[in-house]
């Protein structure tokens, strides 16, 4: 658009005299990119500035005024302006009076204040309705229109229709507006900029602390016992086959941690005879990232496939069968096909590509917009049905896998059973007690609790 | 957040006195979800219950008043009872009389009554505005404030100030309104939560029907063949190499019934002459439901491909190849380097590849939030000439997969061909028909029906 | 839903008289189509036409009525006439004046007008407040109730009471308005559903050219070099081998691409000192669309690990391997395992899932859904570092991959060098300057310059 278009359409909304100025104190990055936007959707826009001379990069359509004459303009003021430097504004108080202040700004650290900035501002300019928005947008986002990031616009404050004037003027600029309430939610909207995948940190410091030990326990039983005993350097395993053996025991694993808080709350209804109580705190925190528990187990599990898919490619796996092979030939004997071996090695690889299958399913569902497509039931039966069928396909996998040689004496080194062995400790027990609670002597007062049923009911309705 | 700041949390929006008094009916576990919620957002909750005193599950801001008392409190009441207890509103007519009444059950069946329960309460109290919304939401996913399924709330009702309120009340929450029209909407909306993938229904039925059908096809072909004329014992063959012929079968047959609809439609239309005459309504149907038959044969054809992908792994595999080598190596012979068959192989594993490869591209378009962010005539592009060149690929794929042995008679057992050469009638019919259509003589008026044109022209604008 | 509910239904609204009546001028697909929605919704349609006769395709609850007569019962009269028959409405110009016209009209190529049609609407009739809307939707789709592609309705307006009315109706069909500011911004609206992939262009152009490319220098060194010097036909390469030397060689490169216009804007800002000047326009452009060029990279890679894990069951390599293998068992030797390949080997093969498994993660992140629910931090986190960590492992896998032949003589052929040495180019220079500008002394001065200081200020706020 030319520069004429561009006069033309902040003139046309003057004219039609609809969208009311708004006013940025402060000319600094975000303030100018605000801006920019504002003037594209439609709203004249005044700057409050300390020095009133024009810059080449605030947007042509503005006006810079002093802040007491910018305020004055307009009866929503955006301050963009950094917490340090609010102190000015008490001295402007008179003519903030009535006024919207709409605090956009970010802090450095979580909690870096005992009262968030927007409440800060709210106390030194008592007479303005402040609100708290724009502080998770980015301010590149906005200049550059790829909002890819979200665009989400979390609002918060104590006046009601302040709070929807502010409203009005994120959906005006294509964005969403999400409301959080009284102002007191302006310390969480804060934080949430700062956030580094807060859902995230527990599946992650539990799948390092796992792949960590897991590493170590194959080290020693499939590199230093060999080198030890049998004097062969496969130092090599460290890139493939390691990695091959802890992926699939992690995300068998994490699988079946998905699962055991929902049998553990289970059994805790069962035992209290009410749901009306309190989960202790750390289950509810558990229960809360299984998602993404569910997600990590899934990334481990398609590493897995990709570690197992490549073997055949190997130089080691190539000169061990074909050596196998030479010397097969050399002795001049036919081995013929081993029926039991082919049916063990086709079913354990078959229940590992329908539980993989299944996982990705799974995956894919718990994607944002799939999952808001479904309806609640259509959500509980992938994630419950199909969640269960996942785990029992891949406990079967690795259960096929060990075959003849489970629990064979001689898969023990140093007295340390196979690696996979441990893992499936848990999904076994978490399948174990499930298919106890089917019983209808449980599952029938169980259902009977989760539908608001008392043991011992303690009020009435 | 502590007590404290929750208490000051209700207090304001009071304050500023914006957000209007919501009364609750019931403080079941639904009803009590939504309050907690509520109140987050900054409404005064009443509840309306038999027993007045106060539960330690009721949140803490909230009043437990009896049901006449509370209505008197709020002119929005949200009705979170069973049907079965609607009864004793009656004696609350004239309390409830002009107030907004939110139906927000659920029934357990679909179509269980015959009017909608929604209907029914606006019967029972006729000077109320009812309006039907929340039904689709879980009291879980309230509670523990993640809504992973649907924030879409459905909301309809025949007074529309009364809507538009209740969606004021929607968006405040968080979650996105969809008005859905009259009350007539709400049997509709009360079946909703209760389905359970309606659209997926028919393919997922229509694939059981020819996984079982190709299923005893290629078992009485490769496993009772050769057990009844070479005695050899295949039973293995069940878990891999029989799915691995049934899944790109059933993928390349529903990737092909797919792009049949929309042949036939063509074909009616040039037949009719005009695109103003509904399709019969099987046809209907059929085009509506080719998203999920094609997603169907997606999850088909990705199963094939770790199928296969999996082949060099399988003990059986391993083992033939070494038996094969050895007896070459015995019969001191070394075959030299077959031109044909590594042509024949690459081209047609190439062509899979690149099959699949643009099968999944299509599968990521149809994902909700990817097709939201094209127009609708990226979506057409992507969608129709796409999914030809994909369709094209497939048949090629299975075409050379073929090769030499294509009908030659040795690939006959007991006269049954062999079950990829089904899979091909499907597909070949579809690009032949459509192949026919792209001729200028049939392109031509069927591109003018489609824009409007009629042979016999009924009326005129 | 049957003929009595239907009527009951278009009564209701009328009875509670809260949904203003609708006027569509027009008769044609999209007037029916709409009219049958916006009737679905609650709101009365009159139709305006020239022959009055009620047709079989009217939705049956709506009215027809001539032009002048429809135009008198509504407020908003939607337009859904052809640009070229707008001539007609100069005639009605009294009735029409102070109504809301909509215009949903379509062009059939890019920029067709000089003017946008709406713009053209409002002079033909400049008492009218016209409004763009609609021309996003797709016919078929409101009629079919499936709206896959985008439910996005681009509106915009000089009036902003008419917009406001229109988004209602938007809002009301179920479909999302977006407010795009004044009537100047129709000619864009127009033009984007002519759009076809607009930011796509560039990356798939490029990819195009550097496919050409690469195949025809790996035709020369693989097939013809052969050919000409061995006398060996080769030629079925072009089906498996080539594609798989081509796909990795571009994603690498189209990689190193996405992160190479971030580098040169560092060098940029930090020869300029201030980050308040436009980076050149070929730099802004290639910014803008570096998630295009990335999701490209990410297709290629995909399509190098289904080619590269298809290797095994290719015939000819079969024939390799078993010809090697018995050469061997005929020559009676055994080779012993050569640790430093099996290294080699497997740490290429590692680095390469690796590198694939975090591109696919950074893939995943650029699905609109997904990036919509990180925030800005979080994004940045994934795309840069986490970005960064993927052109590593993949330039990596590509150096060892070459391994010991890395830049030995022996792998020129015609003094062409491998082809993958020529990919290493681009994302070496980009890791070398990257490494370069994390140290402190560049890195210290250009985070200032990216938080607004600057080295010669030209103005001060």
């Amino acid at each position: 658009m030319n520069k004429n278009s561009s006069n033309i359409m902040a003139l046309s909304p003057t004219a039609s005299n609809k969208r009311e100025t708004v006013c940025i104190f402060g000319t600094g990055d975000f303030g100018r990119a605000l801006g920019h936007k504002m003037i594209q959707s439609g709203y004249p826009v005044v700057y409050g500035s300390r020095s009133t001379q024009a810059s080449s990069l605030i947007p042509k359509d503005a006006e810079v005024l002093s802040h007491a004459e910018a305020a004055q303009k307009a009866t929503i003021i955006i301050i963009a302006i950094q917490r340090q430097h609010y102190n000015f504004l008490t001295s402007l108080a008179e003519i903030l009076h009535g006024k919207i202040l709409v605090d956009i700004s970010n802090n450095v650290k979580l909690n870096q204040y005992p009262e968030s900035n927007a409440e800060y501002l709210a106390q030194l300019v008592p007479g303005a309705k402040v609100v708290k928005a724009f502080n998770t947008v980015s301010a590149w986002a906005l200049q550059s229109g790829t909002l890819d990031a979200s665009r989400q616009v979390f609002v918060c404050g104590d006046d009601m229709e302040a709070k929807q004037m502010v409203m009005g003027i994120v959906r005006a600029l294509g964005l969403t507006p999400l409301d959080q309430g009284s102002l007191l939610a302006a310390q969480e909207i804060e934080n949430y900029p700062l956030q580094l995948f807060p859902m995230w940190k527990f599946p992650i410091l539990l799948s390092f602390g796992l792949v960590t030990f897991f590493f170590f326990y194959c080290l020693i039983r499939d590199i230093i016992y060999p080198y030890v005993y049998e004097n062969k350097d496969f130092s090599f395993f460290i890139a493939i086959s390691i990695p091959n053996r802890i992926c699939p025991i992690l995300a068998l694993i994490l699988l079946s941690l998905v699962y055991l808080p929902g049998v553990l709350a289970a059994i805790i209804q069962l035992y209290r005879g009410t749901k009306y109580r309190r989960f202790p705190d750390w289950l509810d925190k558990w229960m809360l990232c299984r998602k993404q528990l569910g997600l990590v187990a899934l990334a481990f599990a398609s590493l897995h496939v990709l570690y197992t898919l490549i073997i055949p490619i190997r130089s080691f796996v190539r000169w061990r069968i074909s050596s196998q092979i030479v010397s097969q030939a050399l002795s001049n004997k036919t081995e013929p096909l081993n029926n039991t071996n082919a049916w063990l090695s086709d079913s354990y690889l078959a229940l590992g590509i329908l539980g993989f299958f299944l996982f990705v399913l799974l995956g894919i569902t718990s994607l944002p917009s799939v999952s808001n497509n479904v309806n609640w039931r259509e959500f509980r039966f992938v994630q419950s049905k199909l969640g269960y069928l996942t785990l029992v396909l891949c406990t079967a996998h690795t259960l096929v896998y060990g075959g003849k040689w489970f629990l064979s004496p001689s898969s023990y080194r140093w007295y340390l059973p196979s690696a996979y062995m441990l893992s499936l400790i848990v999904p076994c027990t978490v399948l174990v007690v499930k298919f106890v609670l089917i019983f209808p002597c449980l599952d029938k007062p169980l259902t009977q609790i989760r539908q608001g049923w008392e043991r011992n009911p303690q009020y009435s309705e």
